[in-house]
């Protein structure tokens, strides 16, 4: 369900790019920082443990060999670390299956006291080509390559496919919904399961939209304040809160995802200015609430989101407000929200270089393939979209030259497959013709297929602009893509 | 679609097995008239194809040498063999693809008059237990392990799944519907696209349904009469003939399949003896004339279908004159439409004992997984059900505790897979409880995962029934099957 899409309008403001004044911050200076102040910064950080373990209420042991009966977030998600962990006779554990065995960054997360200093999240950046580069993102569970597009999973499970299918397309991560999760199947049951991983078979790393998005868009009856959100599901009318410290509490501790997302207000454009910014200021402070949240988490990161419309003013305001604060790494919100591209684009220009080069910049719900590598043109590493998937299950098939709409008559004989360059069963081994043949006769297969190739399509396009971005041939590659485009929709 | 299946009602009335008497026909002598008889049938046959050669308006050159330049049927499905291949610029051939290459069986089939001397559609059968058997049946396609369960890829494709998913569950062949791939995409127009192999991807054997039983129970409008059935289009209306040299015209020539089911009618029972007679008399002349339609052709075989509703004498009539006949198979047709388990039983075990032993023989629409394990008791070969499909699509998993219905809020924490012990995603990677929220939230991955499960979870049951028949095992096998069926069902 991510963000939608739609740019009717067109405008030609120009860009406008600056280069924002270097801040030094946790994540700017974490080399030097750690030569000059390691030690201050561990006593700091233990004192902080300390005080998080010392919860009021623990009936705790003296002395730190009890530490490993606390309880493990895979049976008890919500309390984890908090009490003791005395195995019952109705608790399952970790079934086996053919899966690698857990990695030692995962089980330290376990027994955060024990973990060593903070190396999480490194993100190394391998070349650039003007403001594009590329690069790896490194989880606890895998690396994400980037410039990288993330398939959207709402509920879970990205729609019609199989997690082979969609590991086969190249993804390295996927997006789920908090939103949707918390409403069902319930963020404690997913705790209760053993985590979003666990519940959902995806064994890479996830990150979770924090669902101030949908509260926004999708929910009939909300009420919104400093504290929070207070909305009804639009399933069953149950009334449910979101405030900053839920949504960290949902995304980091319940479903227990790599990359969690601050929670957000995010207006639709266009919207009055004084509205635009009322709601930027208030992420702003929800984005502080969210960090003292998400704490010292060692293998989990938190990114934070510049809100501000397409006002450059704001954008900047919210950016420089953030990466003053510190964060794992940092969205840009609010954007394909309703506004043209040229001003989407323009909101880039402006607000990309505020961030620091050296974490990663995460797009929010965009977009087209053309709109991807206008972002990465711009220094974006990170996207999630629910194009691809969408428009498969509505018929239509991406490629170089824009959408394919299978219901056309004119593929009815086409014997050719939807690009038989692609490693992918559904662009290759189909031809058009069998494919527009099921989208008629409304089989299921088509929306799996479409949704399957176009999975496939996107990666690919991610690939091709990493390996055009450390061949230094970024540009050409953009010249020729934006050529192809304009032309096939003339 | 397939038959449909529904058993509202009990009986019980004893079964009658009787062993008719043998019969010298085309398949059950095959080796002594071939022996005794091969210069004069040699004669005949190519006697029938110059005929056959010597179509009017075909302006042949005269000798051998230019049967190679005969249009084959992937260029020219409708006069495949009957003109000149002269190929045009415009004309696309076979693709290349990461398949086996084309079988010396399937080129032969391009040229029918250099063929050899008829052993089409070999049959063995290498164990029985009781009237159980357990063997192979070959085509120019590939092998088809008995007893088998076909998958309903009704417009060409299994619903929801890949050509290779469908193909990972163990299925050797897919089953069609004549009915629905004449109304859209055509068969013509899958013949232009070189046959519903090419078409569907499916490089496997394929039978069709002969779209008899399809224009009786869609089709709004139709005359029936000696002739064959004229009906209007479920889709857009438009007038259709159905004759039975048409049905074959469709599936041998156009589609090109290697199974042929002969064009019968099918009345839903309930239904008065007079009608059931009438419309058991009318499909045994509807037999001759498809065998006369059919003709010699070499890799390609035709089966008959008994009729004759829950009758036993009607379904002798049916069963004896068609044997006299001589097909390549013989189909149990007319059940699972309405009758009870227990009547559908007693008429197979009046009829399976008068078709040929040597012959396959194939009980169509037929079912859930205890009617097929009562119905290789009583010696039935082949199978085709739309029910693991259409339950799948419905939230409904198969196992040999009858279904799991995963819309059962029972299921919302359950972490065990469906079946760890099968070799499919589907049913042993994921958990019941992420299987019933996706169920739940009405996610498009729910219908193709329950109904991979499904398909995997039959042919898996195949198999063990093959084993245990070749173990001489089958009723010890049948007898706990039927056990854990019934204390399922208290």
């Amino acid at each position: 369900m991510a963000r939608d899409q739609r740019r009717d309008r067109r405008a030609d403001q120009p860009s406008q790019a600056r280069r924002a004044p270097r801040r030094r911050n946790r994540h700017d200076g974490a080399e030097d920082a750690r030569v000059r102040g390691e030690r201050g910064r561990r006593a700091e950080r233990d004192l902080r443990r300390d005080r998080h373990l010392h919860h009021p209420g623990l009936p705790l042991p003296r002395g730190r060999w009890a530490l490993d009966q606390f309880s493990p977030a895979a049976l008890d998600a919500v309390h984890a670390h908090r009490r003791l962990h005395r195995p019952g006779a109705r608790q399952g554990g970790v079934r086996p299956r053919d899966r690698a065995a857990l990695s030692l960054l995962f089980l330290r997360r376990r027994v955060p006291l024990l973990a060593e200093p903070a190396v999480s999240f490194p993100f190394a950046i391998d070349a650039t080509d003007g403001a594009a580069r590329t690069g790896a993102l490194t989880t606890s569970r895998g690396v994400i390559r980037t410039p990288a597009f993330m398939p959207v999973g709402t509920a879970g499970g990205v729609k019609g496919l199989s997690v082979a299918q969609v590991k086969s397309t190249g993804a390295d991560i996927m997006l789920a919904n908090t939103y949707h999760l918390m409403l069902r199947p319930g963020a404690e049951r997913v705790a209760r399961l053993g985590g979003l991983h666990a519940f959902s078979s995806w064994d890479g790393p996830i990150i979770t939209d924090s669902g101030g998005y949908q509260v926004m868009s999708l929910a009939k009856l909300r009420t919104l304040s400093e504290t929070g959100v207070v909305f009804r599901s639009h399933i069953d009318g149950a009334a449910y809160e979101l405030t900053p410290e839920r949504a960290v509490e949902i995304q980091a501790d319940l479903l227990g995802v790599d990359i969690i997302m601050q929670l957000d207000e995010c207006p639709a454009l266009p919207a009055p200015r004084a509205e635009v910014e009322t709601a930027m200021e208030r992420s702003l402070r929800w984005a502080v609430r969210c960090k003292r949240a998400f704490g010292q988490r060692q293998t989990q990161n938190l990114f934070a989101i510049v809100q501000g419309g397409v006002d450059e003013s704001l954008r900047r305001r919210s950016a420089e407000a953030l990466v003053a604060e510190g964060f794992d790494g940092y969205a840009v919100g609010g954007l394909a929200v309703g506004e043209p591209q040229a001003e989407m684009l323009r909101t880039l220009d402006a607000t990309v270089p505020l961030l620091p080069r050296e974490r990663p910049r995460y797009l929010m719900g965009v977009g087209k393939p053309i709109d991807l590598v206008e972002a990465v043109a711009r220094g974006i590493d990170m996207f999630d979209c629910v194009i691809p998937t969408r428009s498969g299950r509505h018929g239509q098939a991406w490629s170089d030259a824009g959408p394919i709409n299978l219901k056309n008559a004119r593929y009815a004989e086409d014997r050719a497959p939807l690009d038989e360059g692609l490693d992918c069963p559904a662009s290759r081994d189909y031809s058009k013709a069998f494919l527009h043949h099921l989208v008629k006769s409304e089989e299921l297969f088509a929306q799996v297929a479409l949704s399957w190739h176009n999975l496939a399509y996107y990666q690919r396009l991610m690939q091709r602009m990493r390996e055009a971005i450390a061949a230094r041939a970024f540009g050409d590659f953009a010249a020729a893509f934006r050529e192809r485009w304009a032309r096939a929709a003339d």
